[in-house]
């Protein structure tokens, strides 16, 4: 037998997929496959007001409806869910239903929801029994869920394919998830048609979502250098592993050639295509392996938020999209990490810009294809743009101290000088 | 919208994985999170005698019973099923169970048993009301599959990824296969140590079925090269598509660095891995972009056997292991699809042996490659080898295109004449 001190095991689950233009029309069709001949047909679409407005989720109903079902509307998804609105929206599900089934249709905030009301109708109880610890209470699930059917509309959150759900806990101002196998979409059908749609201002913040999901679960420590696990440790995320690999590479190589083209011309369909098919492809690879630094300061940058309204999201409510704040610390935080797997972070620079290859070997190499990126996409400088400076690092390092599950899976350890460092050089990235 | 002429759409579909030294014995935590904590304590597990005699099964189900499961060992399952010894299986399952889950322990026999055993105790039924038509009836399953985990000891079948049992129809002395999505396996459950035991010829010949599963799946029919289907007319196996490349091209990058080396050294242990790898991702790809000509001719190669006896193998029976039976016409069926997709065949082969790089573009690349790693690993050199000769030309041609269903997702028409061709050719190929 092998030496058991080092893990051996990487475990790999994914929904199903159906991908291409055109695909959203067939879902009627794929959820009574799912459901079997004899399922129910009380169908909960679980949407927000923005994707509502651009009439994807109408057209899903009523190809829903022509194959019998019943579709009950929930348009009232919060963008960046909270405790509080996920308990809203599981109290009007428990009100409507009950279902049979859920069809969640757009961006992260719509799916991550669809999640969670699907846990709360099946399994009963408050968000926080089941919030990771120590915000919450970090309770598995005793009851199966209803089968979801995640439709993307925004190209990167990658949640059609993760067994998480992300969340602001209000009273602790903290963001934090949900994260059981469970929660998982049985299935994912990503329409490169619906993205049409998405602005400008979108297609680059939610660029750089993928660009993390792919370079992070790429450069996450290596499965076989945890210490080895039972059977009941095991946990979703489990490093970077050969299938999550697989998925970061091809992720990377494709954004070299269609982030820039998507967010210059929002029509060019084989580079909306190209982006729908990253976004799958990393979070294919990023629902195993998981992210590390850059997702867990993304959550304190994007909490703690002041006056910032990007261009291109709706303006009521000061925000920094997740995909920026992920980015914004990106660069300092590969440098960070580049001694811990040197190889890999200089193969995820030439994946994305093969004239990186042509620069000599070093912990620069990655972050200056990733500020290249961003100042070609219109990304903030850094953490000054969005409004923090130096007063706010402390502040900072606490927030991203406590996304422990996400450092955990960091190449190397990280400490809150290096979280301080991080933050301290990424004020200003180019 | 885009033109719907041509087909947009591909669809993707997997098991759960849990891969690497050590992972058959979480088979009881796994079963037990698949069926939840409330589910049902029965298992049904399916073996072969010879894969008992090397002790994995009674070693998973040691695992089953210290998590509280009931085990019945069904060690009777047929080296290469018969639509008779499918039965017989379904019958015994019938008088012991009823079970609330199937463990399949095995090789692609024992793993496609359970399939049809899990089909037929839940739906009831004969066995040639599922087979493909115009063999049997082709009838969908009405009711859901019990889970079912695929445990492969032999590195080659895919069948632990894929929605398809393979069987002879005794009567009619031709090979064919049930395909419902229903029939995969929930979990494939891949343990590179229990392939340790694992004879070199077996090695051999199950390692060429691999490189089958990786290049033709990678030289199959692009998918959007098909015409357009209706939500209700998809299949299983949709060709050639950008997820399904990852997966080949991958297994085939392994298997230049660990099928010569597992058959010669069957100790191995780095071989061993990387070849249970090569399996594993080449079966993700097939079992989502499907075969084609090699595999169409297996089945008449394989079921025509007249007194061939392949070393390392139970000797009561003539046969040609199945992988065996794949690769004797494959170089000659890509010399002949060649002209369809140069590119995919150039670097199937340059990904086989790097060194190929080096040869002048053409039809004969990659056929070279497979006849060096047949003549390296001990293949017989060609049909005649294994008791084929030109008399037998009419009745194996016969035999392929009754594969209409595999022969579909060839890359280009596939005549009675161009079949001839590829058999007459592939009397010796090095």
């Amino acid at each position: 037998m092998a030496d058991r001190a080092s893990e051996t095991v990487f475990t790999y689950v994914a929904p199903s997929l159906k991908f291409g233009d055109g695909a959203s029309a067939e879902i009627g069709h794929d959820l009574r496959t799912l459901l079997g001949p004899q399922g129910g047909r009380r169908v909960l679409l679980v949407t927000d007001a923005g994707v509502a407005a651009a009439g994807h989720p109408a057209r899903v109903a009523e190809g829903l409806v022509a194959q019998g079902f019943e579709v009950t509307v929930y348009d009232e998804t919060h963008v960046e869910p909270t405790d509080a609105s996920l308990a809203r929206a599981a109290s009007s599900a428990r009100d409507a239903g009950p279902f049979d089934a859920l069809v969640a249709v757009g961006g992260g905030s719509a799916i991550d929801t669809a999640k969670a009301v699907n846990l709360l109708v099946t399994n009963g109880g408050d968000v926080l029994d089941y919030v990771n610890a120590p915000v919450g209470r970090a309770q598995a699930p005793s009851q199966p869920l209803l089968p979801l059917v995640a439709v993307p509309t925004t190209t990167g959150t990658g949640s059609e394919s993760t067994a998480i759900c992300v969340l602001d806990v209000l009273a602790e101002h903290v963001k934090s998830g949900i994260s059981h196998p469970a929660l998982r979409p049985s299935l994912a059908v990503v329409d490169p048609e619906l993205t049409l749609t998405q602005p400008a201002g979108v297609t680059a913040a939610s660029g750089m979502d993928i660009l993390g999901h792919a370079v992070e679960s790429y450069t996450a420590r290596w499965y076989g250098d945890f210490e080895a696990k039972q059977a009941g440790q095991r946990v979703p995320f489990c490093g970077a592993n050969p299938i999550a690999d697989l998925w970061a590479e091809r992720a990377m190589t494709l954004l070299s050639g269609c982030l820039r083209e998507a967010v210059a011309d929002g029509s060019d369909r084989r580079a909306r295509h190209d982006m729908a098919l990253a976004a799958t492809f990393a979070g294919m690879g990023l629902g195993n392996a998981g992210v590390h630094v850059p997702h867990a300061n993304a959550y304190p940058i994007a909490g703690r938020v002041r006056d910032f309204r990007p261009a291109d999201y709706p303006d009521a409510e000061p925000m920094v999209p997740h995909g920026t704040a992920v980015s914004l610390t990106a660069a300092e935080a590969f440098r960070f990490t580049f001694d811990a797997a040197p190889e890999r972070h200089l193969r995820a620079a030439r994946l994305l810009d093969p004239a990186a290859a042509d620069r000599p070997d070093g912990p620069d190499v990655l972050p200056s294809v990733l500020t290249a990126v961003m100042r070609d996409i219109g990304i903030p400088s850094g953490l000054a743009e969005v409004g923090y400076g130096e007063a706010d690092v402390d502040a900072l390092v606490e927030g991203a101290l406590a996304q422990q599950r996400l450092l955990a899976t960091a190449p190397k350890p990280v400490t809150p000088d290096d979280l301080a460092g991080v933050f301290r050089a990424s004020m200003e990235n180019y």
